[in-house]
């Protein structure tokens, strides 16, 4: 047997004390079917004064994370600081610099930087492993990178992130706002006392940049994410998307297309027994399609201290066994720069809900827009709210929801109608958009 | 880049054909990511007669697949003749025997052989890689072999047989028979001719006894299997399930309990809401249970040429990249002989239907029997079928069908209570047992 593997963990919040007590509890075990052993030699954190298990310290204490990068007693330095500046920056391209391999789960750093820490990585020969950074313990990031697929990969798309699904089940379920299940996601400890990071889509979309970069073989790209949040779902949207045959998911969504590769994160409606529309609760959901294959769809927790940390222990048993993968997949110098595809040319069924006036002329209105833009309807449902005014359809009734679902048309073409109808002054507010995703 | 891989492959049926097809149309994106070439130089079928396509001809034909095994030009042997007898076994074995790394789908011959070509090829240094032998193109075999979680995986079960499934889907979705469901499942090709091997539960059964050996570090032991097929599953089984908020599938589940590794295949109640109730179709989708973490399910196509050949492609992608596994994740001598847990100790909940004579005293002598051996109901439902002969609750009325759900208790237990009601004479035909599988 070889000799132990000796690693060095930064950061010991839930996940670094979880991958201490597992990578301790589990010593015979992983030495068995890695073939050497696998020691947590140092540690550093924020503080050393807070009161942490005995266990956790019994190993060496460094202060500086990049001093324990550059460790000479290590051979792996895991990363578990999080934040894409530093330190977890500093320490990770020291680390990758002295030849040290890498384990994290820190999606911004990798969202930001990830190109240029793989090429640092290879030109080092050095391993940078993150199946924790997207999906915790789904093994999303090993199927994409090692997925040598006869077929290419056309299309990722999923639920990336719980506390966003946490709120918008709990909106269908119980038939509560928006605010309401918030807060609720809030008391439970599955939202932050800043949402915004969550809600607004922000933590998709940088993991969304990751999986696409596996995916397509391009440098990654954080900023080519066209990105929307759930704030705007209301229970109107929830109804009306149960009573046409779908359900509203928040997606990322990454697709090659005729004018390059397409990342977005947004509220979707997905088809109700599609199994992407199956998952509930906190649980993530990613679908892989690749040509002339039946999609497979990897279903699991994407938080939790205990599945984080067993994605961080498999990439340190991968380096222990002596697993080689390229971080995304391929040579770094092969990683092409994305075709951004511009959403204004994104192509798909789109769901609108107006407000429309009630008077004379309004259907006619919004109807003669739409065909402008040459967008055809599958659905049209418009239903009187509560009681009508007395006289019927007299002008000036109170405004009346409409919904519509429109076949594949484009981005621009919903965009400029819908503004066009707008400014016709036929609907009393902002209308609703959201886009469908077919299985 | 290195020397390319030189590929043999036996057996040009869907699959073989596809893989050849394959890896001349990706060569260079395959070249790309694994740092060398894939080159089929020699293939060989069972009659060279058969017109094939040009293409898969162009390199050398070998008329004896053991002579293709030992082609002194090939690296890699493609087994996909498929048995677990000869031809299969014999070629497989002397590729092993000559140092050369196999790729097969052969779910067959590694249920029940597993462990002897393991150490086979471990003793000749050679890779074995069977990702195609179990869910086509989910990569599960992967996921299990290279899992080194912290925590030690509990339980593995799933959806293995897309035509059980395809039936038992269609069953619920049109109210048809299993006898309908069957013949159009022959008709659509999802069947063969003679069923009898989906059917009954043993194409499940040889994919349980390999993820039960990757999960849990065992010598595969097909035997160890307890098997029942799908072929007493009625409509009133289907509508009793829905009632109670079930689904039945035909499950194989290999879980860890206090008497040894349990291995089962048998149609199985699974609630409506988990992740495994929400697959239909030919879909086949696989649980894993691991201490402390939440479940992660992985769902895609378990059959079909470009599915399973894509799943070829890639293991022998892994040997032209260096990336190397024990067959079963650890070291051949370290495969522990499973310990079978006895099915009459399997514990869990049960459905049972019976068709209680209509006279005084059965629900009493029912009620008795079970209590005699400590079960304990969840629900019963007890519903007058049609009509009520004239006379009411008069000896000798039609039987009438009982659903019972039992809280969790032993098939011991079960089996003794329904064998005394069947000699006490109060039931009109023997009763259906459903197991129920919680997730």
């Amino acid at each position: 047997m070889s000799a132990p593997l000796k690693v060095g963990i930064a950061g010991l919040g839930t996940v670094g004390a979880a991958v201490k007590r597992m990578l301790d509890a589990r010593r015979d075990a992983l030495a068995g079917r890695c073939g050497r052993a696998v020691d947590v030699v140092a540690v550093t954190a924020r503080t050393k004064s807070k009161q942490r298990d005995a266990e956790l310290v019994r190993c060496r204490w460094v202060d500086d994370p990049v001093a324990l990068a550059r460790d000479p007693e290590i051979d792996v330095f895991v990363e578990l600081i999080g934040g894409e500046g530093d330190p977890a920056k500093a320490a990770m391209e020291a680390a990758l610099a002295a030849g040290k391999s890498v384990v994290t789960a820190n999606k911004a750093l990798l969202a930001r930087h990830g190109a240029a820490l793989a090429a640092l990585a290879e030109q080092h020969n050095a391993a940078l492993n993150f199946e924790a950074s997207v999906g915790a313990a789904i093994p999303i990031v090993k199927t994409l990178r090692d997925s040598q697929r006869g077929s290419a990969i056309e299309r990722v798309y999923g639920i990336l992130n719980g506390t966003c699904n946490y709120i918008l089940t709990r909106m269908e379920r119980e038939r509560l706002s928006f605010e309401v299940c918030l807060k609720e996601a809030q008391r439970l400890g599955y939202a932050e006392a800043d949402p915004s990071f969550d809600i607004e889509g922000f933590d998709s979309a940088q993991k969304l940049a990751i999986l696409a970069s596996l995916a397509f073989g391009t440098r990654v790209d954080q900023d080519a994410v066209h990105v929307e949040g759930i704030s705007s779902i209301t229970l109107a949207d929830l109804d009306a998307a149960d009573e046409l045959g779908y359900r509203v998911k928040l997606l990322g969504v990454a697709v090659r297309t005729d004018t390059g590769i397409e990342q977005r994160v947004h509220p979707t409606m997905v088809p109700k027994d599609s199994s992407i529309a199956q998952v509930m609760g906190v649980t993530n959901a990613i679908t892989v399609d690749a040509a002339e294959i039946d999609p497979i769809t990897l279903v699991g927790p994407g938080a939790g201290g205990m599945a984080t940390a067993s994605a961080v222990v498999s990439d340190i048993a991968d380096i222990a066994r002596g697993v080689r993968s390229a971080p995304f997949g391929r040579p770094a110098a092969d990683l092409a720069v994305s075709e951004k595809a511009p959403m204004q040319r994104h192509e798909g069924g789109y769901y609108i809900r107006l407000l429309a006036r009630d008077r004379p002329g309004t259907a006619a209105t919004i109807a003669t827009r739409l065909a402008e833009q040459n967008i055809s309807m599958e659905s049209i449902v418009q239903r009187h709210r509560g009681v009508r005014p007395q006289g019927g359809d007299r002008p000036g009734g109170a405004p009346v929801p409409v919904i519509l679902i429109t076949y594949a048309t484009t981005e621009d073409a919903v965009r400029t109608a819908l503004a066009a109808v707008e400014a016709d002054g036929v609907i009393a507010e902002t209308p609703q958009l959201i886009r469908i995703e077919k299985d």
